[in-house]
């Protein structure tokens, strides 16, 4: 049987390759929207940039919002497919999903000479 | 004189690199936010596919929304910096800024191995 791909599984050609569809044009903007707010994209450079490429909650609470609203970023990031999580002890830990950077580099590939 | 960077020009390190300062994120999430919805995605990947990277208004109203709707999306664009636009005659002609496209990409970019 088929493994079905998650909401997060890249997506969508270069941009300058061919128009998208209806359907890949919603999967890349959910991505896109994710990192459309100033914090949130913050956030997500805080956990791309850490160590190892993870970061504990309590590394990344830094800029300027209350845990509450970090967390909030961070669960829409979450939905976004762009971070996964794991408990481990007492701290929620977040790291980002490497393919779907690539999959988002590559959307905004520049056109082929 | 040196000359001032407008507000499109490309910005940001990778953000596997460091931590976006705030100014940073606040001008990647612009760019990242005028590509978060799915129309207006679309329409971009109309223009940046289209033959010569440009693209006319008439070209690119097929996405199943009304011609305000698809000029106000390009306007946003505009706003963005992501798409530059110039009258010739009748119609004006929309095509991709390639420098904010690859700045973009090179915030996605993976980090080094």
């Amino acid at each position: 049987m088929p493994v079905l791909e998650s909401d997060a599984a890249p997506c969508c050609p270069p941009l300058t390759e061919r128009p998208l569809t209806a359907e890949e044009a919603e999967r890349a903007a959910a991505m896109f929207k994710a990192l459309g707010d100033p914090v949130r994209l913050r956030l997500f450079s805080l956990v791309a940039s850490h160590a190892g490429g993870e970061a504990c909650v309590c590394d990344i609470s830094d800029v300027g919002v209350s845990q509450p609203t970090v967390s909030h970023h961070l669960k829409k990031l979450k939905e976004a497919g762009l971070l996964t999580s794991e408990r481990r002890g007492t701290w929620v830990y977040y790291r980002v999903e490497p393919s779907v950077l690539a999959a988002m580099g590559r959307i905004l590939a520049p056109a082929r000479p």
